[in-house]
């Protein structure tokens, strides 16, 4: 009877549909589509939204108009505009774009990290030192992504120790956050219990953010079982935007709206206004000429339906 | 940081979808293929199965052939098939359909009971007496199921007073296992924790089950939070079977594939293959011609496939 875990009363949703989202999803998104979805974003309360990613568009054809949208969308006092950097060209360009944040990143698994970019994760997370630095230089705000942090398609299980070791291999690149990601979905809650608590032993827990994929079906509860342990920061994906590379026709990126209505129920603050991301919402289902992927959405939209 | 609290090592999963699924499917499946469908989630261990309800046709179109149904299914030894009997009428229906377990239901919320049935709760429950009777002198379980015991597409919230009163009387009339069901699937995890502690008060919790319903995402998380309090008895449908009445296009039951992921990567006892039920799954989606609506089970099959 757990009456007495406190859970955190604010948490900070980080926006990740624009950028981890939509490069997911088969179809490329015009830039106008995406600065009008970071806009109504930016209005609904979002603090952090991850707009764009500066990689080759060779490799990601789906992020090739990240200048350009990252220079039309409307700026909101406050909100941290997040960008993808997989070196110093692309570090260069997020800073003429004005991001507020730059993302690098790596995985917690020996096996994607061969599979993926063929060096090992020391290797890949050294890479980002000009990075860290340059971010520090120009007091932009550094957030280190670890992927596969419960679970690898390559390798399956994925060692404690080895999250903590990429944990570690951020914080002292100089990360002020640091993401606990579950790539292909496939935690539950007390695995991330467990994965959470080792990943505190190494970064200040305020700057943890869980980032869950509803593949199969457990974000939400993963979710929960993160504020129990003092998780405070969470990724989500507007209209569960993205899908799962690894299991075609699956589930990617827990729904924001889904989430948003967990922290509510929950009397959590977030400061988002979940009317405004429903909207948002079925703009880009609407746009991608499907039914949205959150079920809090879904359910919103058909009882103003009526 | 909870690492204390022991969750229960078994579950009892009741599969609800040959009935309380279909029942909520629009479309009406034919007497053959149910029976296919019970004959699969048998021979995938599940201990309880709803498969019937005796109603009228003319009100339930879709339960028509419960008993052909019951007659043709492959007895499990130790399967319990459960059939909802609205009246004595039903219940006779019940009994010679050889149901080991006859279901009552009645509404913790007051307005539903008037709005569907034009009576109050108390007068609901009381109509059951010669039910709740008649089961006990044939030997068979007598379920209780409590809806909108989260709250009320009429009225909004449902008192925690509500809840324990509709409690005590289906205990009085002498049930053996109580359903609280979130009928419109508005529960979050610490409400369905109070709600349950509430339950817990009036009846024994090893006999009280979580029907939840997927509708704003948040059904595991709820049935996580559930077990955290001691709930050991869940509900749970094939794919996801049955919508929600109450918003058109959303999602009604939770899928059982994605509780017995969550239950596997928790370590709790079920005895059910989820692979099977995985087929199952797929077997009935198939048939009503659409994907299925549950996440795990849409991913397994899709990694299978390749």
């Amino acid at each position: 009877m757990n009456s007495n875990i406190a859970l955190p009363k604010h948490v900070k949703i980080v926006e990740v549909g624009p950028r981890d989202g939509l490069q997911n999803e088969k179809e490329s998104v015009p830039a106008e589509v995406k600065i009008e979805l970071v806009n109504r974003l930016s209005s609904a309360g979002f603090r952090n939204i991850e707009a764009a990613s500066f990689v080759s568009p060779k490799w990601v054809p789906q992020m090739a108009t990240s200048a350009e949208v990252m220079a039309a969308i409307e700026r909101h006092p406050g909100v941290v505009y997040s960008a993808l950097t997989p070196n110093m060209q692309g570090f260069d360009a997020a800073l003429a774009a004005k991001a507020g944040e730059v993302v690098i990143f790596g995985s917690a698994s020996e096996a994607f990290s061969q599979k993926n970019i063929n060096c090992s994760i020391a290797e890949s997370i050294a890479r980002f030192e000009g990075v860290a630095k340059a971010a520090k230089q120009h007091g932009l705000r550094l957030r280190g992504s670890i992927s596969c942090a419960f679970g690898c398609p390559y390798q399956g299980e994925v060692p404690l120790a080895a999250v903590a070791d990429v944990v570690g291999r951020m914080r002292d690149l100089g990360c002020d956050e640091i993401d606990i990601a579950d790539t292909i979905g496939v935690a539950t809650p007390r695995q991330t219990q467990a994965v959470m608590r080792r990943a505190a032993q190494e970064f200040a827990i305020g700057g943890l953010s869980g980032h869950f994929h509803d593949t199969y079906g457990q974000a939400l509860a993963n979710i929960y079982a993160s504020l129990e342990v003092g998780i405070a920061i969470f990724h989500s994906s507007v209209s569960g935007l993205g899908g799962c590379p690894y299991a075609k026709g699956a589930t990617g990126n827990v729904a924001t709206e889904d989430v948003l209505y967990l922290m509510q129920g929950l009397g959590i603050e977030t400061g988002i206004d979940l009317d405004i991301v429903v909207d948002a919402g079925q703009f880009i289902a609407q746009f991608l000429g499907r039914k949205g992927a959150s079920r809090a959405g879904n359910a919103i939209a058909a009882k103003r339906a009526g």
